[in-house]
């Protein structure tokens, strides 16, 4: 450890060995990541060279800090009263991945951090939605590709644009699906309507898809009647619980993540419900390595009510509904990169932001972007595409070469 | 219900009702199969146009199979006091299917019945194996295809060879498990030795592989000297957990069903031990689509110590041990055509197998062979092909294509 000198003796020195001493217990118990704080009178604190520096800019943000890392340090960077020195993204990354390498107890203390869970009712789950995803379309539109898909796109190759790799995203989804012409699709949780406007028209399903945000139907419908699909799509504002009669395919693509664990069970007997006998479905969801908290800054900040699952908390939904586990897929560092172009867009954007919500709000959404990014990057965060169907089911082709010929 | 008449009146009439009784009641318990009982006095229990039959040949083998239906079906069958009429394997899918459909209570009942489970410590792991696997690998050798691949192949197309299938489900895995030449390989449970070879001989690696039984060893061994192959593949007779080093990949065909629950953890701990940063690892294994027991004939008879576990229960071995799913494949129509092709290829030598051994060891070699056909066509059993990665781990390419182009 460096300690720089204090400018200042005196009066100021008990306080400063303080901080000195509480940011050094910090970096220990994150497992000594290669950062250093530098306090607002210019002193350095943590590992000579270090790869990356945080500004603390009164004592106040520091002791934030120190009580509760996680939402210390994200209320004190959208207060601006805490400051990254470089690439935000990378910097967490290192943290990140210095805790996963972290001893027990440390690890163990920082999972306690988490904020309680709460139960997704209907109406608290209209809430939750409505907090992320009415904040306007015209503000996600600055930022996402053309047809507003908000969720990990498929890069063939880690080249091509994120227009490409969003719609590889839904071809991919759609041939592991292997969806026919007639056949009948329940969507759940629909976003802006990408996936349900794209397998109406490019594999003549009827799809009934729906979603709790009011701005996301809005525009959904909008844009199925442009297409010429109104007849095809039906877009339901509504609780995807809500959902009645039998379809061939169900499909949910970043919704799981807002379900909450109380409620796998009624998700997994809703899809036995209704699914038909040679029905599948597939689930696309931010997952965990391993069971762990969510990010209590996230949780609270940005999604309330979210809960990332293991694969192994999440997989009763599908072994208690008659269904089975046909094919998973880990697309974790697609989404590292999806993430980054939308930073790298939304960064584009930042002074119109600013100008329509305020600083705080940008520097909000960039510590949430770049913390995912941080979080993929470094495997805190896993993409599971989960495809299922009945247990002993003959609708699924011998091999999955079918998905990756003549695209 | 169509009950034929007694051909005698008088005496057996009460115990004859009381038999109609318990397999009328057993037929409920399981579903209500399409099949029929037809007693040693040639009366007929069960739905009229049953597509199957049963025969009892006397009171002992009824009794036998009502008081636990499926430890007496095989003890019955066996001893041959229990034939079935028709196909075999056809006849017990459909009581599978039956019993995944029947009410709760029944299933709880049945459910109940399985054999208590009991630790695979070190020596009874190697008596476990060797009860099964060391029968003589000229009896293996009769019905299995040339390399001796006792576990579920690999059908590009249904119709190519068992041969065929065998070749590219090692190629397969392979591919999965992205080998590059010089990297070194753990191998637990490798039977006749025939992926470690294929591993060496194809993708240049150099393989460590452990196996419990014998007499597999020995054919394993004289196999590498004969493809040249000695220095590269060393084949150890000794239990997977006595592994030391570091090694690029780990895998595991065939060999977590005889691990034991008990036991998940450890091999996780090994894993993690064994397998470097840029590690990867392949475990193909038979599953359940939920938790389950096992049958407990399989397990008594068969397979002793072994089970068949849900992927939510085998699960945390890959969480808990720093490792993630990258990649699941059911492979479980496969199983069922590889085993239609061992059986057929048994039958075909069932009179030498009968001369070496005796008419009893046929008929239970039929029966479980037949009944593990029934239970992958039925969803009873899956295969699943898991493979994982270190949490975080960039060492696998961004998308599957590479599996099925230019083989």
């Amino acid at each position: 450890m460096s300690v720089a000198l204090s400018r200042e003796p005196g009066q100021r020195r008990a306080s400063t060995v303080l901080a000195h001493f509480a940011l050094r217990r910090l970096l220990e118990a994150v497992g000594r990541p290669p950062i250093s704080f530098v306090l607002w009178d210019g002193e350095e604190v943590g590992e000579e060279g270090a790869a990356a520096r945080v500004h603390l800019r009164d004592s106040g943000a520091l002791w934030r800090l120190v009580r509760n890392p996680s939402l210390g340090f994200g209320d004190m960077y959208a207060d601006g009263r805490l400051e990254v020195e470089g690439d935000l993204a990378h910097t967490i990354e290192l943290v990140f991945r210095a805790s996963s390498q972290a001893p027990g107890p440390a690890r163990y203390v920082l999972d306690r951090l988490g904020a309680p869970s709460r139960r997704n009712t209907p109406s608290r789950s209209r809430e939750n939605v409505h907090h992320h995803y009415d904040l306007g379309n015209d503000f996600y539109a600055r930022w996402l590709d053309a047809d507003l898909v908000y969720t990990c796109a498929y890069f063939e190759d880690p080249r091509v644009s994120l227009e490409e790799a969003q719609r590889a995203k839904l071809e991919h989804v759609c041939r592991k699906l292997r969806l026919r012409p007639g056949e009948r699709v329940l969507e759940a949780g629909c976003g802006w309507g990408s996936l349900a406007l794209y397998m109406a028209e490019h594999y003549g399903v009827t799809v009934q898809a729906f979603n709790l945000s009011s701005e996301q139907i809005r525009f959904a419908r909008l844009a199925a009647m442009r297409r010429g699909l109104r007849s095809r799509v039906e877009f339901v504002e509504d609780d995807y619980r809500s959902a009645q009669g039998h379809f061939d395919a169900f499909v949910s693509i970043g919704m799981l993540e807002h379900v909450g664990r109380a409620h796998y069970a009624s998700l997994g007997r809703l899809i036995d419900a209704r699914l038909g006998a040679s029905g599948r479905g597939l689930l696309h969801f931010i997952g965990h390595a391993r069971p762990w908290r969510m990010n209590p800054w996230i949780e609270r900040t940005i999604f309330p009510g979210a809960y990332i699952p293991a694969l192994s908390e999440m997989l009763p939904l599908i072994e208690e509904s008659g269904l089975v586990v046909a094919d998973v897929e880990n697309l974790r560092r697609h989404y590292a990169l999806t993430l980054e172009h939308w930073l790298a867009r939304f960064e584009k954007q930042a002074s119109w932001v600013e100008s329509r919500y305020d600083a705080r709000f940008v520097r909000t959404w960039r510590l949430y972007l770049a913390s995912a990014i941080a979080s993929f990057r470094s495997g805190s965060c896993q993409l599971f595409q989960l495809l299922f169907e009945r247990t002993g089911g003959t609708g699924l082709p011998w091999t999955r070469a079918d998905l990756y010929t003549g695209r």
